[in-house]
């Protein structure tokens, strides 16, 4: 997933990378839950008893209208054995975990022992969304396991799709995995991996496009870590001492945000090559602009300059100050182009995937198909 | 001189360079005036019988107030003998002078017989305004002869100014040499080169800066040439394709200036080290302005990459698209880190000065302080 802009009064678009998560949810015959995260070395195991015993003894309620109470967080803490200073994704994978599968439970009805596997094309920790995308994928198999939702597979198709209200379902609890995970997040990732596609957000409202073509693109991660807070708080000094001169650059990414919808919108219904020149123009645009408000990093410079060399347009996407850039790609652009561009990419230093945005959202996927 | 933008409707802070343009004036005893340009390979001579009978036949008025006509130019250049496809640089310095020599003449009386010598520690068509800082020596100098402004050098002073109404009337001249050089200029060249220091240009109004700092720079030609015409066309094609994105940019960019305005005028009373950290995120935000308005270029890019590397901050100057950028120093940037980047810059294949901004105007100097 990817939110070019952080500073929360603008217009963003997000769209949906196709780089996917994947859940295997298998029932057991003993009253066992088991969790394995091979990505991020985690395995859990619980009997299922002393989990009814701890949902019972969790302070307050578990809604997905209400967010976690610090309690009720303390309380799965101490259950887990979580340490202060444990790593943090590991604690937080099991946290989110634990609060989906006791909140739904308690709501809907139990859910069934279980085996569950969670692995991830998208790296942990770039920006990208991989906790909305793990959260999104706890919610659809928890609700599908205890039944508040349905969406049997029909035979011979590899995938299914939810209905927009059991989406909705999934999303809303989704989130409530990324509150967990982040305490106050936006829910833009958790929406666009929950409905795939693109969707804007403005002042916290999410609302997704309507059509949205598929786009290829390179994804580069720089791998230069970042903190999001320090750059929010960056922003905002800069507005601070320069609100004359940064206001109108946040108007300009607005402006920005709104060409963008209108074209990828275009885009979906005639696919003509005349686009790509234009979403190449907004790019430039918006990298110079992120730079300008402070969101840069001279790894994502060298990216931009990198692909620049062999003809391509990259912009940083996240949170930026280092993590992921994206590269667009025409449909016509040349598989020697892009290897180039790749090996170059590399040899910086970068991790570099070629994939696509405007990618579907969540599904059910038949395990031959995986 | 320097100015950071184009667009028309912006304001604009231009900055007199501390490259200087000399003109020596000796008087002859023969009727005679010859001129000689060594930097651009010109040398003139006429008679001054052939030049009284120029002037009378001339159509029109030959005022400071009137833009030369272009009956007027063409009887200049059929005088000279300049034939059509005739070297640019050398075909105008000689309009230029005629013109000047003529119009003074003809309002001032009679200017002595002469040998006239131009030389200049500015690159000539690199668009640091060579051509207005010509058009101002050659005014001074040809109203000084004709005695119609005074300025005589104190014994043992190396240099005088001339009194603000002489300025005036310098400027003036230097402005109708412009006109014949550049056929519509903006005036802010020769304003610059007249006055020194520092000024604002916004909608056609040039006012000075009342206190301006001398600032180190180093000036860098990347010798990529650039036409301002093209780039002035590219930059309202992009206002007119996106102007909700691109406006905003231009607003910005008019606060720059506002806000440049403001350090520099504090930083004269006030000569702390503090100002410069502001005056650098300025010239970066700047600089990506420049970027998205179109009048960027890798050359550009580059230099101001080799400057980052060594922790300087630099911006493009003049029209952009090829000619000059500035990096700022600060008063206690070692002399090893900037001979460093010097040495980097010159490897890229570009010319290197390093001098000042904020320098004094026009002047006369004694030949022995030449």
């Amino acid at each position: 997933m990817s939110i070019p802009t952080h500073a929360e009064r603008e217009v963003a678009v997000a769209v949906a990378l196709d780089l996917r998560t994947f859940l295997r949810l298998r029932p057991r015959r003993d009253a066992r839950v088991l969790v394995a995260l091979p990505s991020i070395g985690v395995r859990l195991g619980w009997e299922a008893a002393p989990l009814r015993d701890l949902r019972a003894a969790l302070p307050g309620d578990l809604e997905e209208s209400k967010p976690p109470s610090l309690e009720q967080l303390d309380k799965l803490r101490e259950f887990a054995g979580i340490a202060h200073g444990a790593p943090a994704a590991e604690s937080l994978a099991t946290l989110a975990f634990l609060y989906l599968y006791l909140a739904i439970s308690a709501k809907y009805g139990e859910v069934p022992s279980m085996d569950i596997v969670v692995w991830s094309e998208l790296p942990t920790g770039a920006g990208l969304g991989s906790s909305a995308a793990y959260s999104v994928c706890l919610a659809a198999a928890l609700l599908t396991a205890c039944g508040a939702i349905g969406c049997p597979l029909e035979e011979g198709k590899p995938t299914a799709r939810w209905t927009e209200k059991e989406l909705d379902l999934i999303n809303r609890w989704a989130f409530q995995g990324e509150r967990v995970i982040h305490g106050n997040p936006s829910g833009v990732d958790n929406a666009v991996g929950t409905w795939g596609g693109a969707l804007q957000y403005q002042s916290g409202k999410i609302t997704p496009l309507k059509r949205v073509p598929t786009l290829r693109i390179l994804l580069t991660n720089t791998k230069v870590p970042r903190s999001t807070k320090i750059l929010v708080a960056g922003v905002k000094d800069k507005l601070l001492k320069f609100p004359a001169i940064m206001n109108p650059v946040l108007d300009s990414i607005d402006a920005i945000s709104h060409e963008c919808e209108c074209v990828l919108e275009t885009m979906a219904v005639n696919p003509s090559l005349e686009h790509y020149p234009v979403l190449e123009e907004l790019f430039d645009i918006n990298q110079h602009h992120l730079n300008v408000i402070g969101v840069g990093h001279s790894s994502l410079d060298q990216l931009c300059q990198v692909t620049a060399l062999h003809g391509l347009h990259s912009k940083l996407t996240g949170a930026g100050g280092g993590g992921c850039g994206i590269t667009l790609l025409r449909p016509d652009t040349p598989s020697p182009v892009v290897e180039a561009a790749k090996r170059d990419l590399i040899t910086c230093g970068f991790e570099c995937w070629e994939t696509s945005i405007g990618a579907p959202g969540a599904a059910r996927v038949s395990t031959s198909s995986i």
